[in-house]
C-alpha cells in the first residue's frame, strides 16, 4: 500500500481512490487527462507505445509495489511523449491525484523518491534501446518469454506469435521464423497456442 | 552561468569548478567515477551509448545553459547503463561537486527541476527511440545533417560519412546508399568529404 511508503516521508492523511482493473483495460491513453500517480497495489501493469502503424513496444512494466509516473506526466513538465498503459493482469491500483501530488512536492525527501524512481525508468528505457539496437532478435524474444513465464508462474506459455511481435515491435513472420530456431536449438518446444520453455532457457 | 540557476532557488556560496575542453575530449566514460552535475557554460556536449561492436548512438546533446545529469549519476539510485559524454566543440563546464549536489537535495524546489530535467532526457531518449523503431533513415539522417549544420553554422558541412554512421548506430554504407538517395531527391549535393544542404531541406 502506498501508505506504507508515504510514512517514510513522515507523510499522512493523503486521501487515496482505490481502483481494480480487469485484465487487458487500458488505463492510460494519451487522450485521457492527467489522472495522478497510480501506485500497483497488486497486479501488473504494461507500459508502452505505439507506432504510426499500430505495433506496440513495451517500454517496461510495474510490479506490485511499484508507482508510475507517467500517468502524472502533467506535473512533469517537457513530458511530450504518447504512452499507454494496460491493467495486463487484473490489477488494483492506489490513486493519488493531481492536487495531492502537487503538494508532496514541497517534501524535498519524496521528491528525491520521485527521481530516483524516474532515473530508474530512465534506465529500463535504455536497457530497451540497447536490446533493440544490439541484441539479437532471439535473445529479445527469449528474455521476453522468461519475463511472460514469471508473470504466469508456469513454463508452458498460453501465447499468440502476434502478440510477442506486438510487445517486442517487429512482425508476427519474424518472431515465428526465431521461434523456429529456438526450437531447433532446444531452448524451447512450439505447440498448438503454446509455447513450452525447456530448462537452462 | 549555474549561479544564475541556483539564485532562483535561493542558493548561494556553492564553490563551482571551471573546465574547458577541447573539441573531442571524453569528459565522461563508464570508467570513470562519478564526479558531480556538469553545467554547460560554452559549447556542446554530446551523451552516448556504445555498442559492444563499438558503434556510438547519440543520446542527446546539452547545449549552453544545460544541466547534465549522468555525469552525477551516483546520486540517482538505479542508474547503471554506461555512458559517454563528449565535449563536441571546445565546452566550457561549471562543476558542482557531488558533495554540494547532495546539500541540494534538501532544496525542494531544487529537486523539482532536476527531476523536471530527468523528465526532459527521458523525452528525448524516448524520442530517439521512435527514430530508431519507426523513422525512415533517410529522416533520420536529414534530421542528423540540420542539427549538425545548426552547430557548425554553416550549410555546408564537413562531415564524413563514417561519422554520420557512428552518431546513428548504422553502417557507413547504408548511410552514403540513403545520402545518395537524398542527392537524387535534391534534398543535398555530395561533394569530397563535404555535404551541402540545399534549402527547404
Amino acid at each position: 500500500m502506498i501508505e506504507k511508503v508515504l510514512i517514510n516521508y513522515q507523510i499522512e492523511n493523503i486521501p487515496i481512490e482505490v481502483r481494480t482493473y480487469e485484465k487487458g483495460v487500458l488505463l492510460h491513453s494519451p487522450l485521457d487527462a492527467c489522472e495522478g500517480l497510480f501506485f500497483v497495489n497488486s497486479g501488473c501493469l504494461r507500459v508502452y507505445i505505439l507506432s504510426p502503424e499500430g505495433r506496440e513496444v513495451t517500454l517496461y512494466r510495474l510490479q506490485e509495489g511499484e508507482l508510475c509516473l507517467f500517468s502524472a506526466s502533467c506535473v512533469f513538465q517537457n513530458i511530450n511523449f504518447d504512452i499507454y498503459i494496460e491493467a495486463e493482469i487484473e490489477s488494483t491500483i492506489e490513486v493519488i491525484s493531481i492536487a495531492e501530488y502537487r503538494k508532496l512536492q514541497d517534501n524535498p525527501a519524496f521528491v528525491n523518491y520521485v527521481n530516483d524512481i524516474m532515473a530508474r525508468r530512465m534506465n529500463q528505457i535504455l536497457q530497451l534501446l540497447n536490446d533493440i539496437l544490439w541484441n539479437r532478435m532471439d535473445q529479445r524474444i527469449l528474455n521476453y518469454l522468461k519475463e511472460e513465464a514469471q508473470i504466469q508462474e508456469s513454463r508452458e506459455l498460453t501465447i499468440t506469435h502476434e502478440r510477442i511481435a506486438n510487445h517486442l515491435g517487429t512482425a508476427r513472420e519474424v518472431v515465428s521464423r526465431v521461434l523456429k530456431y529456438l526450437e531447433t536449438n532446444q531452448q524451447l518446444v512450439l505447440k498448438r497456442g503454446k509455447i513450452q520453455l525447456l530448462d537452462e532457457s
